[in-house]
């Protein structure tokens, strides 16, 4: 493919970074995984539109043109950040659903395990929820894949309240995509306040969540 | 205050706006309605970052200098897009903590409410909801006013929680944060699958939110 800046200094630097990236390289890849937490961070305080390369090679401590030999563009760094989290949680999912708890018991460890992805993945996370209309804008493959990723992880937690309505565990007067989107919405809307030094940990959240979300806030009354 | 740009050109024009928007001009208010229209489609489309002011005077059918008529920056067009949204939530949320309904009552009221301003202010709470880290970023005084109607508006609903949780009604093994934080989720990750002229209208949305949060998805065994 021609460099279309048609500079042999970029050129170069591609071709340094592809061989540096595929070579096992202990010091590259550790240095590589500094610069990626360093973008996440930058990435979640800033917001993406908002950040520069600039900004992200000063809080990694080193310049533009370093940050170069390990990312292309702003836009792979975001790549980079983002990717991975939504294919581990569709996985998740997916062998869940396949096992044989009840559906609210499925249910809640899907919710946990999102909770958990949070938790460790911080900010990364945060960040691919917050920006998650360029995640999915789908204007290229990486972010296809993504889209696809995300329809087929909503489609399994769909999926599973379709089975507890259908096998009366769950209450079939609710519409079951408004149903997944609720639950969603308690799992994505922790980017605007989870914090992992806050007051909760994922698992207590994920607890409540769940209790919530299957059982109500309002006290049953005596069976 | 002085010009920043000292161009008496641009003065001229801050006095002519000022001049236009005091006066009670139909002609004008009903011009700059559209204008702001505009500005929220793309707004909600484009995300804050990624819209210019050229964008907005396209979709409004004028150009970049006549939308300087009705406003003085695309950040005041953001502005005016996003205010009063809150103020009317926290308003309405407040006259319905006041009344004599029980605490799930409430919480049900306030979740209607809330979906019902998504849905007849459409698109603007989409781009408030979207852009929530800027219209709170606290970087002006009126994000420090919005902050402040955010922050009274969540504790209306954790009030009303702890209210129902010491009444006996609600139960007492849910943190009324995490609580606050699961119903806010729900009703604003709306922003990311709500449409207007999608399968549900937003009293639907409600009632079933409500269902869930106040009654669970599991069936409840017969008292």
């Amino acid at each position: 493919m021609p460099n279309p800046k048609g500079t042999n200094k970029s050129s170069g630097l591609d071709r340094r970074r592809k061989a540096a990236q595929n070579k096992d390289n202990a010091n590259y890849a550790e240095r590589r995984a500094q610069i990626l937490a360093s973008a996440a961070e930058v990435f979640a305080e800033e917001g993406y539109d908002a950040t520069t390369l600039n900004d992200i090679a000063a809080r990694a401590g080193t310049d533009r043109a370093s940050v170069y030999y390990y990312a292309s563009s702003k836009e792979e760094l975001f790549q980079q950040v983002c990717s991975g989290m939504l294919a581990a949680n569709l996985a998740a999912a997916e062998e869940i659903a396949e096992g044989d708890l009840s559906a609210a018991d499925k249910l809640e460890q899907i919710m946990a395990n999102h909770l958990k992805t949070h938790e460790q993945g911080y900010p990364q996370w945060t960040v691919l929820v917050r920006e998650l209309r360029r995640v999915t804008d789908a204007r290229t493959d990486w972010s296809r894949e993504e889209v696809e990723r995300m329809r087929r992880y909503e489609a399994v937690v769909r999926s599973i309240l379709e089975d507890g309505m259908n096998d009366g565990s769950l209450r079939r007067d609710i519409d079951p995509d408004v149903a997944t989107h609720a639950i969603f919405g308690m799992l994505n809307w922790t980017h605007r306040w989870y914090r992992p030094d806050g007051p909760y940990d994922a698992a207590t959240i994920a607890r409540e969540f769940a209790a919530i979300a299957l059982s109500g806030l309002t006290v049953r009354d005596a069976g």
